[in-house]
C-alpha cells in the first residue's frame, strides 16, 4: 500500500456509504476499470497468450439466458444451478483462485488456491511423517524402456504420455517420457535399495506434478494435463502391515476433506472393474457434487500386493529361514496412494454460490477481513484517521491470536463494493467497523456462508468471539454439505427406481453382485442414448451411464448374501454387497 | 522395526564390541551383504536401469591409487584431496543423500537430502511471506510463441530447452517447451493482472523444478538437467522499492547458506558480463569450494528494470497524473530471484570428509544418534533390556526438547560398525550409552565434525547439554569454513601473482576496470592452454580461465578510482573496483 496514492479521491468520497449496495460512482469506477482492462487486453504484445487462454475459457462460458438477475458487473453473472460449468469457471477466475493458460489443459494456481494446497501439504506431512513416511524427489523423466516394463500398468497411461524428443534443435538419442505417475520411475530403485528385511518397511512420498495428456474436455482442478499431487510408495515385508497402512492413509485423505475442506466423503473399496491397474485392491474416498448430482473420486489408496515387486524384482531373503536352510526369496508387499489438487475443485463446487467463492476458515488464506464503514463526505480527516487506527488495533489483536486477517483501507471504493469483492473471493468472515460500532465497543460480523446473517462481538471478547465464529462456520459448512450428500444417497432395491433417481441428481446404493460384466450392463442401461454430442456433461443434464463409485465400508441393513438379488434385472447373480453407483466425474 | 526379526543373532553376538573398530564378523556380514546386493543388481528385471545409472556414476569414479588407506569396505574409499569427483559421488551415494538415475543428468534426492531442501523451504517461506510474497504455481509447459518473445533472454537457454512433440503416438499440433525458467511463462499474465498501480507490488514465488538439457558433464546438485529451485518474480511501481527487495532477498539467500548450511558466502554484484540475460543488474552470493579452489555461484537476485515489462506490456496509468492530465503509462519495475538445490551440493563439498557426509545440525534430518554399547556375550538378557530401556528414555527426553534423535538397536551389528555407518551419513552428534555410562549417570558424546573428540554430558543436563553441543557444532562448522574461505581470498595487485594464486587454489580480489573486454582477456590469460580434453575440471588441477565472480559489497582499502591501474597488464583502463575473480563451477 505504500506505493499507492489516492486518485480522484474527492470525487469518490461521496460514494462511500455504509450500506452494502454498490454506489453509482463505484460502479462507474468499476466500469471504467473493466474498460481499461479490456483495452489493455487487446494490446498486441500479449495477444497470443490471452486469446488462447480465453478461447478455452469461452468453451464453458455463460449463455445470456442463464445469467444471474441483477448481478454486479464485476461479479459472477451465471447461475450455479443453470450453467454449472460457466459458473465454476467464473467463480474460480473472478475469485482469484485460478487463471486459464495458453497451453490447453494447464492452469495457473494463484496464491489463494495454492495456499490451500500448502495447508493440505502441511497437515498431511505431519500425519505421514508421524507414521514414518519420508519425503523425497524422483526425476520428472522416465526412459521408454523402464516405462514399458509393467505392461498392464502402462496400458492405462500409454495414450496420454507426453514425450520429449528434442533438446534445442538436437534430436535425443532416445525419446524420454514425462512421468504420468511414478511406479516405474521408483520401483527399479526399490529393487536396488531393498537388500534385506532390515531395509523394510521403505516408505517414501513425493509432492510433485505429473502429466497426463488427456484429450477429453479439461476442467480446472478436476481434469488437467499437468496436475499437482502427492504420491506415496511403500514396501513392506508382510501383507498385514501394508494393508493396515492402506486404511490409515485413506483416513488421512478423509481427514483432508472433512477436517480441512469441510467436505463429507464416503469411504469404501473400489470394485474389481474400477480398481487401479496393477493393484490387488483400491480403497477410496468418494465425494458428491450436489449441483450436478455426480459422484467424484476424492483420493485413492492402493494395495499393490506383490504384483509390482515380482515385475521389478523387489525381494529379500526370508528372515524366517533357519541357519543353513534354503527358502525362496520373498517379494515385498507394496502400496501406492495419491491425493491431488482435485481436492480444491471439489471444495469449490461444494460450498461456493452465486456470489462467488466460499472458502472454509481452516484453509482460507484470509479468514477475516475488516472493512471500515460509516465514513462519509461529512467526516473529518481526524474522524477517519481515528477509525482507521482502531481498525488497525483490531487486526493486531486478531493476528496475535493466529487469525489470518486483512484490513481493507482501499480508497476510492465504497464499503459495498468492498463487501462484494471479498465475498467473491470467499473470505469466511467480514467484520464491519464504523463510528457507531466504536461507540458501542463492538464489531459487526457478517458470515460469508449465510447471506444476510449479521451479528456483533464485543471488543473485549474479540479474539475468542472471532475464533468461535470461524469454528461455527467451518462446522456449519460441513454439516450442510453432509446433510445434502446424505439426502442424495438413495437406497434402491428396484431397478425401475434406479435411473429416475440418477436423473434427480442422486447417487444410488444398490444390492450388487460385484461382477465386471454386470457393471458394464448397468452403465449401458443407465445411459441416455439419444445424446451423442461433444458437449461437456455439466452443460446439460448428465446423461452418461452410472459407474460403481465404491463398496462403502459402512453397509446398510437389509442385504442377505446368497439370497438378495442383484439389482440389475439382466443379472442372474445374487448380491454380494451394497454398492454405490452414480454418474461421476 | 516391528517387521524385523534377528537372524544369526547368536553367531554375531560375539562381534559386538564397544570400540569403534569393525569386528571381523561384522566385516564378513558386510561383505556378504555387498555380494548379495551385487548378485541382485545383475537380475535381469532391473538391469537396464541400474547399468545406465552406474555407467554415469563410473565416469567420476575412483582410481585405485587414490583410495584412502585402510578404508572400510562399506565406507568411502577415495580421498577428497586426491580425487574430488570420485569422493563427491561416493559421499553422496554411500551417505544416502542421492542415487544416480537412468536418465543422464537426473538424480534421485533421497529423504536425507530432501529433508534439507524442506528445511530451506520452511525457513525461506517464513522470510518471504513476512515481506508479502505469496506462493503460487504456474504450468511446467510453455508454448513456442511465448517462449521466444524475449529474444535476448531466450538466447541463453534455447539450446537447452526440452521439447515435447508427442502425446502417446499422436504428434502435437505445435511442439511445447518445458520451462527452463518462468519469466516468459509468467509475464504475459502479469500484463493481464496488473491493471492499476493498486495491483502493485505483485510479488509471487514458486517452488518447482525446471529443465535445462545441458550437454556438459553433469554433477549432482551442481549441474543437473532437472533441478529444484524457487523462483520469485515481482513487479513494483518504483525502482527503489524493487531494488530494496533485490538486496533483501540476497540477504535471505546469504542466511540460507550461513545460518542453515554453515557455509560462508561473499555478497556482491555481478559484472556486466556475468549478469543475468535481460537484467539491469544481478546481485549474488558467492561460495568457495576449498578442495578444488573454485568459486561457486550460490544464489542470484536480479533487478530486471523495465526490460521485460516493456517487452510484455506490463504497465499502469501514472498515478501522479492529475485529473484530466494525460501522462504516458508507466512500465513496472521487475525483479526475479532464484535459489536451487545446488545449495546442498555446496554444503556437502564444504564440510564432508573422507569418512563421509558431515551435515550441520540445523538441517540434519537426524541430529543425534544414540548407540547402546558395552553389551557383550557375557551380558544377560536382563542387562540388555535394562540398557535399551534407558536409551529409549534418553531419546524421549531429547525428542520432547525438539531434538531429532534416532536410536540404533539393530541386532547383528557391532557398535563400531554402527559408528561408521552414522558417520558416513553425517549425523552431527553420536551419544554412546553403556553400563558404565549408566552407572556414572552420563552419556558419552562424540562429534562428527572433529575426529576422536569425545566428552560426557550428565543425564540431569541431557537436553540442554545436547542443545548446546549441537549449537557449538553448527558454529564451529561455520567458523572453520569461514577461516578457510578467508585464507583463500588473495588480494592481488600484481598480475604476476594472479595465476600462481589461482593455481594454489585461491580466488583473487584484484583492482579491475569492470569492462567485458578486459574480463575476456583475463579469462584467456589465466587458462592453461595445453589441456584440451574432455575430463571434468575436478579430475585434474583446474585449468580453466578465471571468471569474475562478483564485485563484493565490502570493498577493501587501497584502490583509488581513476588512479589505480586495472590489474590486467593488457588493459589500459583505470580500476573501478576490487573485483573477485576465480576459476569456478
Amino acid at each position: 500500500m505504500d506505493e499507492a496514492t489516492a486518485d480522484n479521491f474527492d470525487a469518490l468520497k461521496l460514494a462511500q456509504v455504509e450500506a452494502p449496495e454498490l454506489s453509482k460512482n463505484a460502479h462507474k469506477k468499476a466500469q471504467k476499470q473493466e474498460k481499461l482492462a479490456a483495452q489493455k487486453a487487446n494490446k498486441s504484445a500479449t495477444n497470443t497468450t490471452k486469446e488462447a487462454g480465453r478461447a478455452e475459457a469461452k468453451k464453458a462460458v455463460n449463455k445470456p439466458s442463464k445469467k444471474v438477475e441483477g448481478a454486479a458487473l464485476i461479479g459472477i453473472d451465471v447461475d450455479k444451478s443453470k450453467d454449472f460449468s460457466g459458473w465454476y469457471q467464473q467463480v474460480l477466475t473472478k475469485g482469484d483462485f485460478l487463471d486459464y493458460y495458453d497451453v490447453s489443459g494447464c492452469y495457473i494456481l494463484k496464491p489463494a488456491s495454492y495456499f490451500i494446497w500448502e495447508e493440505i501439504q502441511a497437515w498431511f506431512n505431519v500425519k505421514i511423517k508421524g507414521i514414518g513416511v519420508e519425503n523425497c524427489a524422483f526425476p520428472l523423466f522416465v526412459s521408454e524402456d523402464v516405462l514399458q516394463r509393467e505392461k498392464a500398468h502402462i496400458e492405462g497411461f500409454a495414450a496420454e504420455v507426453a514425450w520429449v524428443t528434442h533438446a534445442g534443435n538436437t534430436p535425443l538419442e532416445k525419446k524420454i517420457a514425462i512421468r504420468p505417475t511414478s511406479e516405474t520411475v521408483m520401483y527399479p530403485y526399490y529393487a536396488k535399495w531393498i537388500r534385506s528385511h532390515r531395509d523394510l518397511p521403505l516408505r517414501l512420498n513425493q509432492w510433485n506434478s505429473v502429466v497426463r495428456w488427456e484429450f477429453k474436455h479439461p476442467q480446472p482442478f478436476l481434469r488437467t494435463r499437468e496436475f499437482h499431487w502427492q504420491e506415496g510408495h511403500t514396501a513392506h515385508l508382510k501383507p498385514e502391515t501394508a494393508q493396515k497402512e492402506v486404511r490409515q492413509i485413506l483416513e488421512y485423505y478423509a481427514g483432508v476433506y472433512e477436517e480441512l475442506l469441510a467436505v463429507p466423503v464416503i469411504r469404501g473399496r473400489k470394485t474389481e472393474k474400477e480398481k487401479f491397474a496393477g493393484a490387488d485392491y483400491t480403497e477410496t474416498v468418494e465425494g458428491f457434487i450436489a449441483a450436478t448430482g455426480r459422484g467424484i473420486q476424492g483420493g485413492t489408496s492402493h494395495h499393490l500386493g506383490q504384483n509390482f515387486s515380482k515385475m521389478f524384482g523387489i525381494s529379500v531373503e526370508d528372515p524366517s529361514a533357519k541357519e543353513g536352510e534354503k527358502k525362496p526369496p520373498l517379494n515385498v508387499f507394496q502400496n501406492s496412494w495419491g491425493l491431488s489438487t482435485r481436492t480444491i475443485g471439489v471444495m469449490v463446487m461444494t460450498h461456493s454460490d452465486n456470489r462467488g467463492l466460499v472458502v472454509p476458515p481452516r484453509v482460507s488464506r484470509k479468514q477475516v477481513v475488516i472493512v471500515p464503514v460509516g465514513i462519509t463526505a461529512k467526516s473529518t480527516d481526524e474522524e477517519r484517521t481515528a477509525l482507521y487506527e482502531e481498525v488497525d488495533a483490531l487486526a493486531i489483536v486478531l493476528r496475535a491470536n493466529d487469525i489470518r486477517v486483512e484490513t481493507d483501507f482501499r480508497e476510492g471504493y465504497s464499503p459495498g463494493w468492498k463487501f462484494n469483492d471479498w465475498e467473491q473471493k470467499g473470505v469466511p468472515l467480514r467484520l464491519e467497523f464504523g463510528p457507531k460500532d466504536s461507540a458501542s465497543h463492538q464489531v459487526t460480523t457478517s458470515r460469508r456462508d449465510i447471506q444476510g446473517n449479521k451479528g456483533t462481538i464485543a471488543i473485549t471478547e474479540l479474539a475468542s468471539g472471532v475464533k468461535n465464529l470461524l469454528d461455527t462456520i467451518q462446522n456449519d459448512l460441513y454439516d450442510r454439505a453432509d446433510t445434502e450428500f446424505k439426502s442424495h444417497v438413495k437406497h434402491i432395491t428396484k431397478w425401475d427406481d434406479f435411473v429416475p433417481a440418477l436423473n434427480s441428481k442422486n447417487v444410488c446404493l444398490i444390492p450388487h453382485c460385484l461382477t465386471e460384466e454386470c457393471e458394464d450392463q448397468i452403465k449401458d442401461l443407465s445411459a441416455r442414448k439419444e445424446e451423442n454430442d461433444d458437449t461437456p456433461q455439466d452443460e446439460r443434464a448428465p446423461s452418461m451411464g452410472a459407474k460403481s463409485l465404491c463398496i462403502p465400508f459402512e453397509q446398510p441393513e437389509g442385504l442377505e448374501k446368497g439370497v438378495t438379488e442383484c439389482c440389475n434385472p439382466q443379472c442372474k447373480n445374487k448380491a454380494e454387497a451394497w454398492c454405490l453407483f452414480g454418474r461421476s466425474y
